[in-house]
């Protein structure tokens, strides 16, 4: 028999990579805010009574009853891929059918794409505010971040994007969101986006292209996205979590069409099939239901939500407080004086005020000091009367901070 | 304006390990087999006729107007975990629900134990003969694999394992199949077991028990699995797919509780979540129909399929060819003279006789010349008819080969 020393459990090896790694801040804020009484526009939820849940509960069965492969392992669904077609093409990124790959959550496909382009310890150019999500996915590559300014009211420098491929670097791909950015809330102009196609295919550097909340936009018709610039270098990202239901856990992306096989290996590897079942009642709801219908409802909704944001923000938050009016997404970014450490904050916020943000800093590509004063708000899941009530409690405690002394906006 | 090469987009960089990888050998047998009129040995597939399609659509439904929250994003199930408990107590698996780990699939339970254990160049102890899908997870780690020999009667060899393990060799894991081996077919002894479980104690190297074949056992209760004996070091996997239904995507993991946080944060970049909606689909079936019921069911009609496809075998293959009685799970090990090529015959197997199977070289772990004699055939996707029609016509293939040239067990 061979001896076990005490304790020695504890001593099994892990990966190098896994000692950087902590509980995710938006996991504990997940645990946080799922308390009884919270407001939060601390996470980028839906708001789930918007959901074609009758709807699509008519499309599963239907689903179920078509077919008994609809429970059964089985390639991407053929006709979802058609419908992604015709829904990418009102986003303006025409596509085939085999450009189309299905993944498990808009997640996954930058999970797998970083599989396909990213070596360990290899480069990757990120702005200095960027998707967590997006950031964890790094993490096991311990990759040399080359980050780039980006501006709440513009996005992405883009100068410092060519400085930085013009000096010789050829990161393995440059990640972007186009629309709605998460956490500013940004879109970039037309402009940006022609500049990054042309850099993208200058220097042969492919861009992920996270259009996560492309099709939320309030403001009239955005300019297509940078995969319609550039077909041929851009890794598009496209998911149902945001216009349909995020629990489905359905996907796509629009690559070059060389890539799929490479990427049907590496998803095989993930997590063999998405979720066929999914796809299959997805699918079937959308044979059924115009999507048109529902993403202008989406939009009305969500746009009437971030205007009681902003005039609820404009009326109760601190002077000094800033932020922009986001065109598209579900963010609104706010920058507090210099003094404020809204980390801090946070734990008073949901002690005092039951209410909560993600600090800013949850979101830094690289630890920035002028971080510590902003937070990331979210407008799509609370209802207009918890927005209202919510930043009021918040400004509250804004101005218990010593940096608010007097000055306000309006009376309180 | 910034100058693009003419045929510039070829050149976009890929990552190292990408270069070594080819379409899989299961994904080209699945696009052969899915056509009209093959008798397909190839897959493991359950057969699903054996879905419980109508009470799953019903529990669907049930779990859809239960709660709105079935189609947010959202915290594991907690009362899945508490199924999952007590299903793996079913398996001799003794855990509290603070152990358990849902993922998509139990593929995706190998991928994140890989993320979580492995480093890039890392040595990871294998079998000769291992699932494709664990192989495919390793690919991009590039490992030194530690090969162990493996009979198709007994087993891991473990005495070769702890001759690898004395020699100081420190090993990210051992990759096991306990029980209805893929693609052998072999369960361990109780014996081998034990021993297995006090290496992995005595030198801290952990065990990831792949048991998702577990519940498919046809000749009494097997022994218990290697986590119920070495609970501190064995990472243990269980899924639905092939007791309920694949197109789920739901398994889960039994682990350490020290290492969930970590594994959280992995599966968060993976995919987000485990498909809520199928969760707590999979919950509300289980609420309300007894699984024992059909697992009973399932070991009935599968040993009705194992039992008529070893009589056709017996009844019609070459007499030199060799194969087991499997005790657990869907797979028939096949060898054949030395002389076969089995790679070669397929493509007369699928052509001349509308039979698939997989050839043994797509399992090994290394190029073995032995393996290429060698056959997996599944039992558990085709009917019985099939089976036997399935089985005569693949022995026309196998005696039209020069090795046979006149023996056979029977005349046919």
């Amino acid at each position: 028999m061979l001896s076990v020393a005490p304790e020695n459990h504890e001593k099994i090896k892990l990966a190098a990579w896994v000692k950087g790694i902590d509980r995710s801040a938006l996991q504990e804020m997940l645990s946080v805010t799922s308390r009884q009484g919270i407001t939060s526009f601390a996470l980028g939820l839906p708001a789930p009574e918007f959901f074609p849940t009758e709807a699509f509960a008519g499309a599963v069965e239907r689903a179920l009853r078509m077919d008994y492969r609809a429970l059964q392992y089985g390639p991407p669904f053929a006709p979802l891929k058609s419908h992604v077609t015709s829904l990418s093409a009102k986003r303006g990124v025409e596509c085939k059918e085999q450009e189309v790959f299905l993944t498990t959550g808009a997640q996954q496909g930058m999970s797998l794409i970083a599989r396909l382009l990213l070596n360990t310890g290899g480069q990757v150019l990120i702005e200095e505010y960027a998707y967590t999500g997006f950031q964890q996915v790094l993490l096991p590559y311990q990759p040399q971040r080359l980050t780039v300014p980006t501006d709440p009211a513009t996005g992405i420098d883009t100068d410092a994007v060519q400085a930085i491929l013009a000096a010789g670097n050829r990161p393995a791909f440059i990640y972007i969101v186009t629309e709605g950015h998460n956490p500013l809330g940004v879109s970039l102009s037309a402009e940006k986006r022609r500049r990054l196609a042309e850099l993208s295919r200058h220097y042969n550097v492919p861009i992920i292209e996270d259009d996560a909340y492309g099709f939320l936009h309030y403001e009239g018709e955005p300019p297509a996205p940078i995969r319609a610039l550039a077909p041929d270098h851009v890794f598009y990202i496209g998911s149902f979590s945001k216009i349909l239901a995020p629990a489905l856990r359905v996907g796509w992306m629009v690559v070059p069409e060389r890539f799929i096989p490479m990427l049907s290996i590496i998803k095989e590897a993930a997590d063999i099939d998405t979720c066929t079942f999914a796809q299959r009642s997805i699918s079937a709801y959308l044979d059924d239901y115009s999507l048109d219908e529902h993403l202008n409802m989406l939009r009305r909704e969500y746009r009437r939500r971030r205007d009681t944001m902003l005039s609820s923000m404009e009326r109760h938050f601190p002077a000094e407080a800033q932020w922009q009016r986001p065109t598209s997404g579900v963010f609104i970014w706010v920058e507090l004086p210099e003094e404020i450490d809204t980390n801090e904050l946070l734990y008073t916020a949901v002690k005092s005020e039951q209410v909560a943000y993600i600090p800013g800093l949850a979101f830094c590509s690289k630890e920035l000091s002028r971080s510590v004063n902003c937070m990331r708000l979210n407008f799509s899941n609370p209802g207009p009367d918890a927005i209202k009530a919510g930043i009021a409690r918040l400004s509250r405690v804004l101005k218990g901070v010593p940096a608010y002394s007097s000055a306000s906006r309006s009376s309180d």
